[in-house]
């Protein structure tokens, strides 16, 4: 009964999470939430374009993966190209060139020795305008979209990821509120002197006692009798620029009077606040594993008076905003990271072309060989990823939550891969700190953790997609229990159910969409598809709303989920490479169809598991009782086989 | 054709590593080579009680395995038992008890921060007999068997790997060879001091050009004209010890003449090499990622003047010395490893049973469930394996190299991912330094590169396996041409594969030897070991001598190699402790139930794809290519998406 209060819970906060209810739906995923730009308007339910959706429900919905897009006009390009250049030469190692002067030059092993961004990289970034990439030029900012922003996180985040979270804790998290739900009088106040990096920003959502259950922090914000203040009463942990930051996006509970009712409410509501306000202090710096140079610092707040004019976003929706910046920022985390696994990479290559062993070069032996290739795949995926999430986005796209999930679990996992196998290809020497490998690994470690944990995120993911077929089978229960009303819908979904249990296939093809030479491919991605669904289908059938307690399941489905996107994306950018005829473009064919047969084989293997392997109950049962046992006992059940 | 030669010659490497020659086979694994000891004395083939040996062959060889082997006599386990409680009160954290005086006790955190083993440990250590552990008692040891050293190792692995490397280093190789193939005179020079730990000892094989190739070290030692010394040249890079040892055992390439021919070649030879000797440096300590607090270092030896009485070994077989002292210290790896993770364990546990989210202590999420099963099976296996193989050595088991080597493989990558999953669990503060994971992470991560890389221990493992079959194949080859001389073979051997293809089984059974309760797991056990070896056959038949060229096969090979031995190992353990009814018994009886259902999917599925997958040999060219084209390139192919 507990575990199925708590599961439920989970179920609640998750859904909310990711929208769960329709008005959250409606409003998440949004540029900016007005009447004019309100796309559900009314909150009448909408086909879903995001091919993530699709594919829980067994469609192939391709707008926004087909053909791959290419969203930036002549202008965009040039002003893009013109930025990569200078931002490339910044971070480029020292003693690369003449024109490196030791000063311009960050090092990205010094930042992570004094624990901090050095000072002469500080200035740097600030004249570069790398610290408003996305405030509108009127604003001061550098005016980029999401696609340019996305190929200079790229260049930071091959070379320093200290570096990149002090920048993406300052404007992809830190204020990004304010661009995202600031009224124009917020915007103007703060963000020129954000954008220019004279004031830095940090978001402050995480608390002691909650981390991925966000929604039960416990910081105050109580209104003044008067109406004009709140007082922010309460501390937040682990804030990347917490102990630098000037201005704080802090999300607090205010009561909230619901006006059909009259009933208060305790709610999450965001707030601008300043560090001049007064009562805001800071602990030192905390002690990590990597990205030193980033400060990450508890932040207390003590009787903080907000002005009620510095609250962003509506009274109440703190939730919402919260989830909104976090969502619209995980494209950057998987563009960061498709850098650093382009460095990684080519250190990777360089140790193997160089090293000689047993008489040859290593990279003549098949072990050395299948490491460089899986290592590039991920790189490969990645970056498609992070590329067609931030171009769906600059192309309008409301409904990404799920695809964005995706790019950061899989991009966070690919660099962990890639940088700890480049470390066994080259040896001790990947142990040792001057190659710098160990740096990179080190740093990547809290990539699968912060701003949505993997384990959270997987969950997100399944759920999200279940909901939308879930709605989808409810009609179906009603069809159901009044066949004749509704014998269109019935008979097209038994349809398609039979024809999927007779192995006829769903008659979804991507033909016309995947170019030709990958047409094998393409197939395998479509049987995916049908094999997911499948499972999808049924066990909603089976557990209905009860999914959410069933975590083993889900995070299996999400596994599935990740798979097939990440082969859709590769079959996309690849068949784009191939039609126009891309000097790489066999070169790209063959990291997608080794891809494809890899995945469609996990998702066969994983799917069928899930559908009739009749161990799996088992193995659920062991799980939960070999867990049980440990935390009775405190750790370890058994004694070493001594006994003693 | 430059790759065959290379391949054949990492082939022949490989297989010198472990004993590919017949005359190596013999030597290798003795505890002490003497003719009174040789069990293969004249050469003559015997039939090997490895039961990995056998898992190659298709033949159940339970000798070794079942039942789990209990070794140690009633004076031998009090006498450990008196060891193990001073020893765990010397690395139980500060502030453990009243009786924990700070001074007592190891800090690991200090020691990491510290970048060396504080003092007051190493007193501690050399107090405890800590440096003397299998030195016999009459030259000033403890005097411990492997399976009582392997308790001791098992708490210092739980405590700290930095003052485990730090003891290893010494004993397990620095001074193994001492020990294994000293004289008498040898030992009792160096022994006593070293035991006492007024000597430390370093084990000297890596060369900067020499890593895993290590029959191509280039250090030098020229014997002098009158005979009585050899003067050593050359260089020997990341030393453990380096930089604090007395003692040296050195490997160098000594001239040797060949009594039949007359023709001197270059072999290496083995030396106990004194610091006193003059001509010693070593460099800094390196910087390394982990094991901050051993020291690391490069050591130069240039004309170092050794005596000649100082040879370990016999002059040209120190090839063989090396790889004896190293497979004679896997054991140890996996023991201490085993203590590691039983720690990590009981942080996660306790960070399971005390962290609320969603408003439940995270243990009740499946999610979490499913982490911490998976972290004790791999405790649980590691530990199995560890006692195992330090049990087999202790019964004076002379074959079991494989199983040493999948020890090593194994538990150092559990060990990793336990940590690693540990880091997840706690979540942010998992990064943190302060609960002393990430440490831990750290320290890890060169235990899956150091004292063979797991890569190449797995090409060892799949080809060691393979010579054995290969030979009786090569009877089978002779049979072929010859029928009716060999009919009984033939048939015998015919009908063995004729019942396996027509899945009739081989008539294998573990029945009797595995617990009835475990029957099943057991069932699986033999059927995944007929579906091994009937691939190991299929693919000698095919490549013959040129299997040593295929190492994507191999290392699938070995994979499976490392699945069946753990699944044997556990179910060895488990019934044990089931027939004596411990109280973890059934805990035991669902960890291996688990892991065998497990692990039979995996073998099943990854023979599967061996024998019959169409895509196989595709996906083995498409590696080669994709890794063709990085080294070309010297990195990634592709540009981003946008194509600048």
């Amino acid at each position: 009964m507990q575990a199925a209060r708590m599961a439920a819970s989970l179920g609640r906060q998750l859904l909310r999470l990711g929208g769960g209810s329709s008005r959250l739906t409606a409003l998440l995923g949004q540029p900016r939430p007005g009447p004019a730009r309100r796309p559900y308007a009314g909150g009448a339910a909408q086909e879903s374009k995001s091919f993530a959706v699709g594919m829980f429900k067994g469609q192939l919905t391709t707008d926004q993966v087909f053909p791959y897009p290419s969203v930036l006009n002549e202008e965009q390009t040039q002003f893009l190209k013109e930025l990569v250049e200078p931002v490339s030469r910044f971070f480029e190692e020292p003693g690369c060139g003449i024109l490196c002067l030791p000063q311009e030059v960050n090092d990205p092993a010094k930042n992570d020795a004094l624990e901090m961004v050095e000072e002469t990289t500080w200035q740097g970034l600030k004249e570069l305008g790398a610290f408003g990439l996305q405030v509108p030029s009127e604003l001061g900012g550098v005016g980029l979209c999401n696609t340019q922003y996305a190929r200079l996180v790229e260049i930071v985040g091959m070379h320093d990821l200290g570096v990149g979270i002090t920048l993406g804790a300052h404007q992809s998290i830190g204020f990004k509120g304010i661009l995202l739900f600031g009224t124009k009088a917020q915007k103007e106040k703060y963000l020129p002197k954000l954008a220019s990096g004279e004031t830095v920003a940090a978001f402050c959502l995480t608390e002691p006692s909650s981390g991925s259950d966000a929604a039960s922090i416990r910081t105050s914000a109580v209104p003044s009798p008067c109406g004009k203040y709140y007082t922010l009463n309460g501390s937040k942990l682990w804030i990347s620029n917490g102990g630098l930051a000037d201005i704080f996006t802090v999300f607090a509970k205010t009561p909230v009077t619901d006006p059909a009712t009259g009933a208060v409410k305790e709610k999450i509501t965001a707030f601008v606040v300043e560090r001049g306000f007064g009562g805001i202090t800071h602990g030192p710096p905390e002690k990590k594993m990597g990205i030193k140079a980033s400060n990450t610092a508890e932040v207390f707040f003590d009787g903080v008076r907000v002005p009620s004019e510095n609250v962003l976003g509506e009274v109440g929706s703190g939730f919402k905003v919260a989830m909104h910046i976090l969502n619209n920022g995980r494209f950057g985390m998987a563009a960061a990271l498709a850098g650093t696994m382009r460095g990684i990479i080519a250190k990777a290559v360089d140790h193997a072309t160089n090293r000689t062993q047993f008489g040859e070069k290593i990279h003549n032996f098949g072990l050395i060989q299948e490491k460089l290739a899986r290592m590039v795949m991920l790189q490969y995926v990645t970056e498609s990823m992070a590329y067609m999430v931030s171009a769906n986005m600059d192309q309008g796209a409301t409904d990404f939550q799920i695809e964005a999930a995706i790019s950061k679990i899989f991009g966070s996992e690919a660099a962990w891969k890639v940088t700890d196998e480049c470390i066994q290809i080259m040896g001790g020497m990947g142990f040792m700190k001057e190659p710098g490998v160990e740096r990179v690994l080190r740093d990547l470690r809290i990539f699968r953790i912060f701003e949505g944990t993997n384990d959270i995120l997987r969950l997100f993911v399944a759920l999200q997609g279940c909901m939308d077929k879930g709605k989808e089978l409810s009609g179906l229960g009603s069809a159901l229990k009044n066949p004749f009303g509704n014998a269109g819908l019935l008979l097209g979904e038994a349809g398609k159910q039979l024809r999927r249990r007779a192995g006829l296939g769903s008659g979804l093809s991507l033909s016309g969409l995947v170019h030709p030479e990958l047409s094998r491919s393409g197939e395998l991605a479509v049987r995916a598809l049908e094999q997911f669904a499948t499972v999808v289908e049924a066990k909603l059938i089976k557990h209905k709303k009860g999914i959410v307690n069933e975590q083993f399941l889900l995070q299996r489905l999400a596994d599935g989920a990740i798979d097939l996107y990440a082969m859709v994306v590769v079959l996309s950018r690849a068949s784009r490479s191939l039609s126009e005829g891309h000097p790489t473009a066999q070169h790209e064919k063959m990291l997608c169809d080794t891809w494809c047969i890899e995945a469609a084989a996990r998702i066969r293997e994983g799917m069928a598991a899930l559908q009739s392997d009749p161990w799996q109950q088992e193995l659920y049962r062991n799980f939960k009782s070999i867990s049980k046992a440990l935390v009775e006992r405190g750790g370890v059940v058994t004694s070493n086989p001594l006994g003693f």
